[in-house]
């Protein structure tokens, strides 16, 4: 009999009649012969409030004190699903991180999961019976609840179906798939049927936020295929799988983009050894995640400009750790611009066809628009341009790589 | 060092703000040197709230899930709470009834205390920690939350405080102690400072809704003391104790009354044996909870008229129950009234001072308020009246057991 985890996130779950509807998405699996068990977020809105009071009440946080507050919320979700399947005629309880137990490292607020015991929940598959779990949630070696950290419940998700050997993990939320591109941004995006592990980790860290990286990357690691889907649309998703699951490969499968960045210049470094260690070392110190970076080859031989990019949440500190280096270092100036966007091109086809980054540039340039730095990896180029240009770069990327669909009629 | 557990109730706990007052008081006792546990209600109608949905959810309760969606409630306050004291300084961690555990019978929705292990709790309040406990849940035999039916947070810090061996167990609330009678009634009602555990039960099992009957039964059995007090007033409250901590003993205590009754006459019930089992027991049958009972001797031999109370709400059940039993009775007439109201005139000393009865009786005759039903106990006279004479009964008691509190000028 095969076994498959489905996931709802907070949405899906926002209300009563929702939690409804989900039950009778489970019943249909439970129906047609699956063993189910099922991973919920707390119902939409909930989480906030509850860490909305957690800082309402206290300037600093107990990690411990946070994770058993904010896990309430799954906590309830949970148990109105196993009542929703009850009330429908669906064999069903609920599972509570410490019931299970869902065994974490203890880090209270990002826990990381170590081990999972299925023993009671197989034997009651046996049984007929559907295992509802709160997601997010987990016990530490302290005997307390610890929490994933926000969107965990992805990865409670990913993690059960690995520990289940299920075949299968739908992730259900509030859009149908994962898209070539924003679809906001051309209606000619179209949904991915299959997608390989390593270009949704690329897509979903690089803007498009369908899947959460971690679950991601965990799913990958233990070989669990993933299905994203809609819980409204009764459609089937998009299938994030194993590479040799897809049989006809594009060079190309979508095109993220990510306007959160901001691009720092450093005018005039003195270009020598050691000082790229010293920038980027207390950039690192300071918990300010630097992305591309580039530097100028120095015309004079005693000085050059350096750039690279930051979120824009982090540029104030960016900022404030550069100035701090002004003596050290002896730079003229720094220059700063959170006008700017990054736009990616993602496939894990172009490790074997030649030309995907010559083909950006050249439609890029066609539009005049100017590239500022450029960073490459092995199934991804990705260019920093003026923000301005967002739309009309990702629109005619979508077009020159061959993405865009059919428009009938 | 002394040892106390303090209870907040729902309003107590509204909000933020009001969890940190509660913080507030909290650290005065440790300042003041106690050990201090705290148990917490959910915040004021979170657990409507909760309770809501399951039923929105599903028509049928399985209470096991029923558990697991309420006791989230307890569970964020807890975690709040924790959390307000850690950040003015008093060490604290949140207790859920799993972790201590708070071991019950396993009897969903309305579970029984069995054991409290408290020997982490003691380890730490000799470093100083503050336990914060969620109220009104624990754990079964079945490794699932338990939780102990509305208002169980009262008998979760009464059975603390016994299981902690407590100098005391302060119950706070939205109004300041036990009064002798209902102050909406009569502004000359009085705050009780001691009254005993026999008192307490009959005061709050006749319509004095200040501290839960099942909590008062078990503080009476492990003779906890138990303080009833505001949270928002700061001014002791009433203590509930053992007779022999009162030193000066009033006849009377306190006078209830309770408008939820309804009175049902049968007319011309047949007199003869097995008549009062067949109708009661059909009654108990149906979970009509029967109070008053007095039966008219039989004036012409055969038949008789039998009257009783039943709460309002039961009314329509009762009803049903009884006409099943027409033909098998034979009784004459069915008369029902909802228009009365019970007022109880409670006190210990009337143990060993007699006149109590007499005395309500001529005050009642008194105001011309006709007695329609009489039940005594050996620390309660109660009698059924009209609705309509509801306060004048209690006004005009309440001065003729010299309760008026004195007006000043």
């Amino acid at each position: 009999m095969a076994r498959i985890v489905m996931k709802f996130g907070g949405t899906s779950v926002a209300d009563t009649d929702r939690i409804k509807n989900v039950a009778q998405r489970v019943k249909r699996e439970v129906d047609a012969g699956q063993q189910v068990a099922v991973v919920v977020s707390a119902m939409a809105g909930t989480t906030n409030q509850l860490v909305d009071w957690t800082r309402g009440i206290a300037r600093m946080h107990d990690a411990r004190e946070y994770d058993v507050v904010v896990a309430a919320g799954e906590q309830v979700t949970a148990g109105l699903l196993a009542l929703a399947l009850q009330d429908i005629g669906v064999n069903a309880r609920s599972w509570l991180g410490w019931q299970i137990p869902f065994a974490t490292d203890g880090i209270h607020g990002k826990a990381r999961i170590e081990h999972i015991d299925t023993t009671i929940m197989e034997e009651r598959f046996e049984q007929g019976q559907v295992a509802v779990v709160a997601g997010f949630q987990g016990i530490g070696p302290d005997n307390r609840i610890t929490t994933l950290g926000r969107g965990g419940s992805d990865t409670s998700a990913v993690a059960l179906a690995a520990a289940l050997r299920a075949e299968r993990c739908d992730i259900y939320t509030d859009v149908d798939g994962v898209y070539t591109t924003d679809p906001r941004i051309t209606s000619r995006a179209r949904k991915i049927d299959r997608i390989t592990y390593e270009e949704m980790l690329e897509l979903a860290s690089q803007g498009a936020k369908v899947l959460q990286t971690r679950s991601v990357a965990m799913a990958m690691q233990h070989g669990v295929r993933v299905q994203v889907l809609s819980s409204f649309v009764d459609a089937p998703g998009t299938l994030v799988v194993d590479e040799d699951e897809i049989v006809e490969q594009q060079v190309v499968t979508g095109i993220a983009y990510s306007p959160d960045e901001a691009k720092v210049t450093l005018v005039g470094v003195p270009d020598r050894p050691g000082v790229a260690g010293a920038i980027f070392g207390s950039l690192a110190d300071a918990a300010v995640n630097v992305d591309m970076i580039v530097q100028n080859v120095s015309q004079d031989g005693d000085a050059t400009d350096l750039t690279f990019t930051v979120a824009q949440a982090d540029l104030d500190r960016a900022n404030h750790v550069l100035e701090g280096l002004s003596d050290e270092l002896g730079y003229k100036q720094i220059v700063a611009d959170a006008g700017v966007c990054k736009i990616s091109v993602v496939g894990v086809g172009m490790r074997s066809q030649p030309g995907v980054a010559k083909t950006m540039f050249q439609t890029l340039a066609e539009k005049g628009i100017n590239i500022q730095v450029i960073s490459t990896s092995e199934i991804k180029v990705s260019v920093l341009i003026s923000a301005d240009y967002t739309e009309l770069a990702v629109r005619a990327l979508h077009t020159a790589y061959g993405l865009d669909a059919e428009v009938v009629g």
